[in-house]
């Protein structure tokens, strides 16, 4: 009764659409802080998280080392060996919540996805993971519905913004101030990034 | 049991930050069209839509024209004098579906909210209209919560990427193309606009 959640996570380099705003060493302790709200949500809706990368990270969490960093490859070695139903969610999902990943996880269907922003896909859930192979990048919320309904398998999309707004740009950001509560969020507080209205429009700056 | 359902619209030059990709006929045309994607969703909830604008439009649906094209003053006119519940529903929400304008209406709590990104608000719904009034623009979704509080109205935030997700801007275009199903998803369609995708990272072009 409780799922692997399956959370592909790159502790290198990582966000780097977010160097306008964040130095390195930032990008890194923000993208953990991020990871650390996931794997705090999926824990408290009755999953084991996984982690899953390319190089170990200090953690007492379960992790799973890959040669290649190609995160297809990954995930699509590791899912014909499931025993039982994963889920599979995006480590920069800073606002998701237990409700939100509970939906999924109630799916009364062969399986579910979250859209991201953009046409990508950030939380797959799915019953019998040996059926199911992912293709992330591009459009790959389409590709899912495509590979699922080659497979047979009966799909619900989970209507989430939580689990939609996945933190990649700047702009973003507002959406962790507004609607985060978690580690990422109060490491972006701790930075000094806070809200700003101009003429109705919100963005972020940051004290210096 | 038929809450009127105000929509505020702008029938002319709307939407003007499409204005790199849409001439202002078409801007206008495709704003009415995502007006009549939310007026079709609103019915079908069993809501009544009243279109709220500064303009009458060619339309058998009920309307109210006001003076002052402040949304905020236009609207805190209206509530006062509104009997029973009411639902406040953006015009530019062409993602939203029946399932999750039902999910506003089914709140336990005096009255719903469904954040749009970057801070805005995109529905409210309300059981005893009276006893609140409207702050948009800037972080309007914090203000709206601020609001109910002070007058002592429990709320509960609907998570809905459906409800979420207004459009403004191109890279807005790209949710339409990918989760519209109604008028506007067509009227993009026929303009000649396709999902694009370069680098992993999916945009919108035209065909001309």
């Amino acid at each position: 009764m409780c799922p692997h959640a399956l959370i592909p996570y790159k502790p290198v380099n990582p966000k780097t659409r977010l160097s306008n705003v964040l130095d390195p060493e930032e990008r890194e302790a923000f993208a953990r802080a991020m990871l650390d709200d996931v794997i705090a949500v999926v824990k408290d809706a009755s999953c084991t998280p996984v982690v899953v990368g390319s190089e170990l990270y200090d953690s007492d969490d379960v992790q799973i080392t890959v040669k290649d960093a190609d995160l297809n490859q990954a995930l699509n070695e590791i899912l014909p060996q499931a025993v039982d139903k994963v889920l599979i969610i995006m480590a920069d999902l800073p606002l998701a919540d237990t409700p939100s990943v509970r939906r999924v996880l109630a799916t009364e269907k062969d399986m579910a996805i979250v859209p991201g922003r953009g046409g990508g896909t950030n939380v797959i859930y799915v019953r019998e993971p040996s059926r199911f192979r992912v293709d992330y990048y591009g459009t790959s919320f389409l590709k899912h519905l495509k590979i699922a309904r080659e497979a047979g398998l009966s799909c619900e999309v989970i209507d989430s913004f939580r689990l939609h707004t996945d933190i990649d740009e700047k702009e973003d950001l507002v959406e962790v101030l507004i609607h985060g509560t978690g580690k990422s969020r109060a490491y972006l507080d701790q930075l000094g990034f806070f809200l700003s209205v101009d003429q109705g429009r919100v963005s972020v700056e940051r004290k210096r």
